[in-house]
């Protein structure tokens, strides 16, 4: 190995999946298939009411079931877990159901046996009964209701815009973000045209096709979970919190994930399989159906009411947005997603007075957390359709309005962080130019009608987070990295390889990555908003610098000259007498960062780095079904320069499709807390029919200056702008505006008779 | 944490050890009880003949045993591995016998199997015939016989005393290590009194609790293997060689060892596992029983000629030895133990001339490797024999004529290496002292008669060698030592802990040991002649120090005043914004060392650390029976400063303990190269009834000043002059020498007859 300046050629290779060939042969270990020996299956009792008060929980049938091990509630958790509330922003959700249920599925109890259909069998023979309490669903209606979901709120304490709600009563506003940027209300008054609308979207689900799993091997002085979690150093923690212990006695592992996409951050099912080994002496894994994701965590539903006051020149001037989260019964990191998507609601425009207030509401409803885009695709659809709509009205280009209004580089963001390195108008430009939208188009016939439709947005990334890596090289010069980043299918220990292979002058493909295990990964804070490139890449970075400088200290310690040629392994020879020792690199990444002030948002360093993707579509509606069929779909994103420009590639098609089914089809129904359509049978995911028969996933030529080899995150990018560039071209096709997600051919038909002035119920 | 400069008490601490919970309550885990999804049992079909040429291998019938997946001979090896020699002094061994086999036992073909009963069955049915070579055995005669167990000599590379001789033909002679100090034919000429004597020491058997056992999980692009190994680092870069991978794609991981005492050091069962395993795409165990064990590694039985040159005052002043080891038919680290021993042959006396070669000699038996002391045990029944016996022919006072020849601190012991910390006159005197030497002894009555030994040793630490460790902290202020010393019960992770504990001023009960994983923990050597407390100690110290060093850094960085008492998850929280990040220490060491004169043997720095041990016993003998009861025993060893009293103590008895299975009835018997004895039922090792009433078991106060904390290794020491001391007291009891091991009841018998002038055999 020569270590070379100018890089080793790895960064911008499509180099294969490292873990390709284990996948499609089978060999790769996910937690659903392992076993350890003597484990106990859990099956989970769950609440059948939205909001009540627990009166008597009656095991005592079940207990008796042959081969049942043991039937646990919260009594039982709490002599081994006195508090056993967790979660990342507020210690609000118990382990199991304590005093209290807070949505239908929310668990109860769980039955422990050797088999799981014993133990799904026996959570058929406990009885609860509750004490019903009035239910809060709406997250509009959830501010002004007199029923509260938490008597209290129980800020973790780990983010400081959270602390000053400690102890609040009677509330069910989990967190309120404000930004205050000049003066709307004077702007709105002197604007030539003010617009408002109401946008709301549904609740969905995470769907990864590995369910969730954790299994927990409890023993004395430490546990060890295995777990399929996006976050191994943040569950390492909670879990040593729980218990009271350090956190070296909490190991977390992570084999591959089935997918992740954001629901499986923060704490699942560790912490209840955590409890139930400790109390069982016995590893006990908790692996969910299908059916049971819908009472995990989904997506936030959001109501969004913008109003914008544009000038006569069509320059909008002022931009006022409430926003409101619909969190679910437990907070999870939703008033993260409140407060990062919150401070971005005004959209990619430069505009002089903006007023936000995003807020994130407790409802009795699965709790909601992150969902790939961080809250962006619901603030999207709502801005973009809004959008449209104002251009519509005065009767300007939409491309035209946008490029009239667009945040270049060097301006400010609402925030008052100055935009760089932001890719917008190149972005807005690019998609219209695969659209030819200037060019002539065939808009139908018949019943067939066709429109095209165009959305941007930007995303800041979630701050101030760290990361940590760790290279060896060893006395062979083959090098090992080491990283808590969990590659869950978007590819990020092939990425990492290329970067320690740039370093250190070796292919990618000779990289070994040791990945996601707390005992022997370092720190990362998570693999989440599409931070890893930009923060583990640098951590990666730095330490194969690190190492890089050790070797060459070593070359100079054994007495070769300068740019020697003689190989690592050679150096340590030298140094040791034999094929032995290791060089040791590590390396520590945490971006500037400026709090935002918390009357106002601002700040002058909100985000590392900004993501800027473009979606068009063009669209065929069928105005006798109502059907929306997207005949053509532009992706482009803004990821900097990409790392690995094939696995780009599939991280916007996949991005774009999964938003595709949220644009599209997919929506949790509930009745009166009760979920309706609870089976990928009846909520129904994007299939390979959906794929629109044209597809153009692209990230235009750039480089982020601040960012390791120029690279940024791409993973959520393609899902923010995709749902109103249809809506838009919805729009375009056949004059109807939806405002509402899903865009169903029931709802187009409905609105294209509410427009023919027939509603749809006079059939 | 603070940093404290004067360290943080837990040196000298009686720590229990961190696993004896998990060990006690059955949850330690060990490569025997390890099973992995789809995994085959080997059972290996082993030669019949001590030396011969294979002329055929019939494995068709074992093939058509139902149940049977594969039966795999050398041809099916060399697809996968073509060159399929290994070793770490000679690439001499072979994964299955390739072209002839070379002892009985030796493993010529592998059945595998889901179930391991039909395996071992299956081995039944093959059938082998070889053309039958003239064997060797004795290791003197094996110097001059026409008879050669390898067609050529084939170093390693490893070891730059082995290059010279590549290629070597028609010898049996591995190494000749020489050391000339003086001269010995002019001392002798001129002595007053010149003393010869030929000891012989037997072959014997490790015999770990946990038979040997590796399991190999081989991919396309890597190797996981599972194996009961004391150097993983070793048995990597082995695997890696062989499969021309780097090491990075090749993973050993240890659990814990069920024992190790040197036979699990090296290549034993991992590369043949491998090779099933590449061959059989499944991952395949390879489990021993313990009858298997005695086909595998044994200790050296060898020949010591000692001649000494002593002037009128009784001070020795010319020394001649050669030894010859019996290294069986592979040479595994047999040339290491010929030539570390070699160098202290002379024993721990101020010599001015000094002649020995020692020799390393191929023979037709199973091989032999380290065992507990390195050779050393041998040499000193030798040397501390022959030491008794001129004392008593000189009528000296045994323990005078010791305190008048020993070889003091600040004197050249035999190499020119000076003598440093070397505890040897006080060990003596220690021991005299426990004994009450001086004081009126009660010599027995009747048939049985009672006598006193004393012997003592000096041993050289095997270098150069490097070891590796790296020590995480993490947020929380909780830290994590990565070593891969392999902990077989000797309380390596518990001792590093404490040291870890040390500098970081942590308890070491908190500081969590990874250990024994290649992919994870850095290079080490190997955990063998008692060199991690102080190799890996100073690698586990400077990682520490580095630790500390950068957690100093972190405090300055955010502005903590010198001396401030935030803990460290205060720093990390100052630093980061919240509880993130890690800091990663590491340090590696190799000791100063200067290779000795080829040949002279002469060397200023031939190890950074010397090993004193003493032993007195008190034994009783039964002149009917010859049976020979050892009353009392010490053992006194300076071991520098111990790190854990208790674990010191334990180590002092078992080494004592085991050298007096050694000592008084452990023998394999051989007849024609076939093991009649291959047993635990036939081969005795001691038991409960064998400890002696009164042993006393003592590290004397000692200090090493170059080493970490003052600490040196003490697995090894107690086993080198205990069997002198007991051949000595049988002397003072009834007069009669035993110039060979082991003084079984039957030996001690004859030598009575003898004495007395009639033969055993006239009974």
């Amino acid at each position: 190995m020569t270590v070379n300046p100018i890089g080793g050629g790895q960064i911008g290779r499509s180099v294969p999946r490292l873990e390709a060939r284990e996948k499609v042969t089978g060999r790769a270990e996910y937690t659903h298939l392992m076993r350890l020996p003597g484990m106990l299956h859990g099956k989970i009792f769950r609440s059948t009411v939205p909001h009540g008060r627990i009166k008597s929980i009656d095991v005592s049938a079940a207990k008796k079931i042959p081969g049942v091990f043991a039937v646990i509630t919260a009594e039982d958790v709490v002599k081994v877990i006195p508090n056993p509330y967790y979660g990342p922003a507020f210690h609000d959700q118990p382990i199991l159901a304590l005093e209290k249920v807070r949505f239908v599925g929310e668990p109860v109890a769980i039955v422990l046996a050797a088999d799981p259909h014993v133990a799904e069998a026996a959570t058929q023979a406990i009885v609860a009964d509750y004490e019903e309490l009035e239910p809060v669903y709406d997250e509009v209606e959830a501010m002004t209701a007199k029923s509260y979901v938490h008597d209290e709120l129980k800020p973790a304490g780990t983010f400081a815009d959270l602390k000053h709600l400690k102890g609040q009563r009677n509330t069910n506003l989990a967190l309120q973000a404000k930004l205050r940027r000049g003066d709307v209300e004077q702007a709105f008054a002197k604007a030539a045209h003010v617009f408002e609308h109401e946008f709301r979207t549904q609740k969905c689900l995470h769907v990864p096709f590995e369910p969730f799993c954790s299994i927990a091997d409890a023993k004395d002085t430490h546990v060890t979970i295995f777990s399929g979690t996006q976050g191994p150093s943040f569950v390492r923690a909670e879990i040593a919190r729980l218990l009271g212990w350090p956190e070296n006695r909490v190991r977390i592992k992570v084999p591959y994930l089935g997918g992740g996409y954001g629901g499986k951050l923060y704490m699942k099912l560790e912490a209840l399989a955590t409890a139930c080994s400790m109390i069982a002496r016995r590893p006990v894994k908790i692996a969910l159906t299908m059916e049971e994701q819908f009472y995990l965590i989904t997506k936030h539903p959001a109501t969004v009411r913008i109003k914008s006051g544009v000038d006569k020149d069509g320059r909008i001037t002022a931009r006022k947005c409430e926003v409101f989260w619909n969190g679910g019964a437990y907070a999870d990191i939703g008033p993260r997603v409140t407060h990062k998507s919150g401070f971005t609601a005004g959209g990619p425009y430069d505009i002089d007075n903006v007023w936000i207030d995003s807020n994130a509401m407790y409802t009795n409803m699965t709790p909601a957390g992150a969902l790939r885009g961080f809250g962006m695709p619901q603030l999207t659809f709502a801005y973009e359709s809004h959008t449209d709509m104002m251009a519509r009205a005065l009767k300007i280009d939409p491309v035209e309005f946008r490029r009239n209004n667009v945040l270049r580089n060097g301006r400010p963001q609402a925030t008052g962080t100055i935009l760089k390195d932001a890719a917008l108008e190149p972005i807005l430009e690019h998609v219209a130019d695969r659209l030819r939208w200037t060019e002539k188009f065939d808009r139908g016939s018949g019943t067939i009608k066709r429109g095209r439709g165009i959305a941007f947005a930007l995303k800041a990334c979630v701050s101030p987070t760290t990361s940590v890596a760790i290279v060896n090289v060893g006395a062979d010069g083959s090098a090992t990295l080491y990283i808590s980043t969990v590659d869950m299918g978007q590819g990020s220990d092939t990425a990492m390889a290329q970067m320690v292979g740039e370093v250190l002058n070796l292919p990618a493909e000779e990289v070994r990555v040791i990945a996601r295990d707390t005992d022997i990964t370092p720190y990362d804070m998570g693999t989440l908003g599409s931070r890893s490139t930009f923060h583990m890449g640098h951590a990666v970075r730095l330490a194969a610098e690190d190492a890089r400088g050790k070797i060459a200290a070593l070359r100079r310690e054994v007495g070769e000259p300068e740019g020697s040629n003689t190989p690592v392994s050679g150096l340590f020879i030298k140094k040791y007498g034999m094929k032995a020792g290791n060089i040791v690199g590590s390396g520590s990444y945490k971006p500037d960062y400026v709090a935002p002030d918390h009357d106002t948002g601002l700040s002058p360093e909100i985000t590392p780095f900004w993501m800027v993707a473009g979606a068009g579509a063009e669209v065929e509606v069928d105005t006798e079904t109502g059907r929306v069929h997207v005949a053509k779909l532009v992706n482009a994103v803004d990821c900097g320069r990409p790392v690995n420009p094939r696995i780009v590639e599939t991280q916007i098609s996949g991005a774009a499709l999964m938003q595709l089914g949220f644009t599209l089809f997919e929506k949790i129904n509930l009745d009166s807390g009760q979920i309706t359509n609870a089976s990928l049978a009846d909520y129904k995911i994007p299939g390979i029919a959906d794929v629109p028969p044209i597809m153009i996933n692209e990230a235009i030529d750039a480089f982020q200056s601040n960012a390791p080899f120029g690279a940024k995150g791409v993973g959520e990018s393609a899902t923010m702008p995709l749902s109103p560039a249809i809506a838009n071209a919805l729009d375009d096709a056949v004059g109807v505006r939806l405002l509402e997600l899903p865009i169903t051919p029931e709802a187009v038909l409905r609105a294209l008779r509410v427009k023919e002035g027939r509603p749809l119920d006079d059939d």
